[in-house]
């Protein structure tokens, strides 16, 4: 209806897809906090900036501007982008995953403006409008709003709702259930956020990745699989052992995308993200569509990341970075507890990485933008992100998502009690 | 036939975007360059590497990171684009046609992935599958593979061949003949490279401007017009004089999308582009899209960029490439008039700015990927861009595109050397 009313109002006639767009939820949350003085922001997914690689980052640019050789850095690139970066990246991906040193190829990679890039193009090869993507539950709502726009309906992957984990028998029973009806042609992709997961944090161990290759293959559901792994490297004391989906003996017969970030854990200002893609014809297309798009990543932030990798000043980076997240991870978690919110009937558990707490609130309370306990946390002066937003279908209205990347940690222990207050108030 | 094929052997099922995908025209002659050792290039659109602002960049960067204040230029930045960035845009836009300092809001701008990414996202909110929108002759070949991917069809703007200016009569004609056939509805927009064109360094004065809007507006199709200013900064001796669409009267009542780049002339391996739209709904649609690709383009290429714009930097080095990019010019301009090229019938017009030149071949002789005369360049290792690629409909085949961004001066000369060889052995 408020779509309608708007393009009355514009001389312009859009497309199918420019009519489905519609504002990000997240811009509700900006709103919100530039309405709000005083706020603290648990909602903002954005990196803590006191340690961002300033020194770092100086060090790599005078490195790179020093070289010998034309300045090809500040010239165009290639579309798939800079060897050398995709070279490095096959390599991590070997290491991660325990394989060869040649186990991954560079040339199945494709250099992204982030991975949300990688994301949105290979889903719009994959899928029209009226297609199905099979997502968690819950999911990165980012992604919720890429689909609405494409015109794609997600459905839920049935999961225990107290642990997040798959429910292999209800899943299989829905795929059934879906054939029946004649709707499982339409399931172009299954979407897996596999470490440190946004919004809940959590980390598939092999068993349960396996168990989901698995009901799909019984259903004869062989579709692409997107693996999103933006924070795999964001862990505190150890790497999740579990494999990604590109090594695993379940998932050698789906086409695969995986999605990393060179970014995220280093400086999210310089936007490099990547697609590493098990299927010829899928990374063509995603290519194709890249070059109309832009036609390459800036050069410049390539050969940044690249030396940033190739020299090590990645990795001791993420050395600094873990321990401060862990502790600001545990300011936030600690600020909760202490408060007493969870003999208020809040419960949650303590990651082992990533940027996120994932709550779930007391009985039946709700904890949308319209619910009364949204309204009390404003008005203490403290923002979260709804955890309804991220669900593809049949929404849970008692979680909500706190981010503990930007705040300092004293700012965390701050808006830790203005949210037990709040959750205090209710519970009164 | 070979997509069918290919995707037989392909697991993954394909969306009709994805299906539509081909390998961009270019694709061939990389592969052209690449097969055949000492070709001088004439196709590539890329820049000079030699004048590239290597100090000037180092020193933009020491700048930023010795600010006072958070490293907010390694953090996430806006989707739209810093506000100091896209205010630095309205003053030159402003300043380019003439307008008072304030005739251009900095809210209507937004920051992208090179202009090529504008270009794409906004007619992706424009335009359905069986669309149209109107083109020149020639245009922007890059473009014709964007509407190839949104299947739309490129319908050509009657011009005279020689001159490439408007036809106007003509133009009115095809508008009636469309209504009558029922296609006007399906008329989306029109793109048109107003300054120093790619590929023909063509720059329509006001008064050819002016009748574009004049006729499209009695035909009843006030549509969104999309003009490419690419190369506007690139001009040798004198700035062009047309103001863009955005200050003309006869465009008053069309949404407009001017299209600007802050790194083609500067450091193109930044890639930031903007566009700037007088239609607030048009504008928000591509936000919306923007935000599912990527989320703002990075931050730091445009905190790089801002300190470039707002310290002269940028400037300084326009004036630095002008005469640059003019020697380049005539060193191939005159290399092929002294090679006697003009003799043998081929004829061009002497470009004011820009990159490239335009020539049509004598007669009927033809220019294309597999016609003799492009075999017998190769043969004698010279290559460019087949004419034929630059039509949206009915293409000529006997024009050729010359670029000079590339090549020395000294290489330009042999090329052009190479290139009139090719052509008086036909003409033998």
């Amino acid at each position: 209806m408020a779509t309608e009313r708007v393009e009355a109002m514009s001389a312009v006639s859009f497309s199918k897809r420019g009519r489905r767009l519609a504002p990000p939820e997240i811009a509700r949350l900006m709103d919100l906090a530039l309405e709000t003085p005083g706020l603290l922001s648990l909602a903002a997914g954005f990196t803590d900036t006191e340690s961002l690689p300033v020194d770092s980052f100086a060090e790599i640019v005078r490195r790179v501007t020093r070289r010998d050789g034309p300045p090809e850095y500040l010239q165009y690139g290639s579309n798939q982008g800079r060897s050398g970066l995709r070279e490095a990246i096959a390599e991590r991906l070997a290491q991660y995953d325990g394989g060869t040193p040649d186990a991954f190829d560079p040339d199945r990679a494709v250099v992204t403006n982030g991975s949300q890039q990688a994301l949105q193009l290979a889903s719009d090869v994959l899928c029209d409008a009226g297609d199905i993507v099979l997502v968690e539950r819950p999911t990165y709502f980012v992604y919720l709003d890429v689909l609405r726009g494409l015109g794609v309906e997600p459905r839920s992957i049935p999961s225990d709702p107290e642990s997040g984990r798959l429910d292999p028998e209800a899943f299989a029973r829905m795929l059934t259930e879906m054939r029946d009806a004649g709707d499982h042609r339409r399931i172009k992709a299954l979407y897996l956020i596999s470490y440190f997961s946004n919004p809940a944090s959590r980390s598939p161990e092999v068993d349960e990745k396996e168990e989901l290759a698995s009901v799909l293959q019984e259903a004869g559901l062989t579709i692409p699989v997107i693996e999103d792994a933006a924070y795999r490297e964001l862990y505190y004391e150890s790497a999740p052992a579990a494999s990604s989906i590109l090594s695993l003996e379940g998932f050698a017969k789906f086409p695969k995308l995986y999605l990393g970030t060179c970014t995220k854990p280093f400086a999210t200002g310089l936007k490099v993200g990547y697609g590493y893609c098990s299927d010829e014809e899928w990374l063509r297309r995603i290519l194709y569509l890249k070059g109309a798009h832009d036609f390459g990543t800036a050069n410049l932030n390539q050969a940044v990341v690249e030396e940033a990798l190739v020299s090590g000043a990645f990795e001791r980076h993420l050395e600094t970075i873990r321990p401060i997240y862990h502790r600001k991870m545990r300011a936030l978690n600690e600020g909760l507890v202490e408060s007493g919110l969870r003999e208020l009937g809040w419960s949650w558990t303590v990651p082992a990485g990533g940027m996120y707490l994932w709550l779930r609130a007391p009985g039946e309370m709700e904890t949308g933008f319209d619910s009364e306990f949204c309204r009390t946390c404003l008005e203490k002066g403290v923002l979260y992100v709804p955890g309804e937003l991220c669900y593809g279908d049949r929404p849970e209205r008692s979680f909500v998502r706190l981010s503990f990347g930007v705040l300092s940690e004293e700012s965390l222990r701050e808006a830790a009690q203005r949210f037990a207050e709040a959750a205090r108030s209710l519970a009164a």
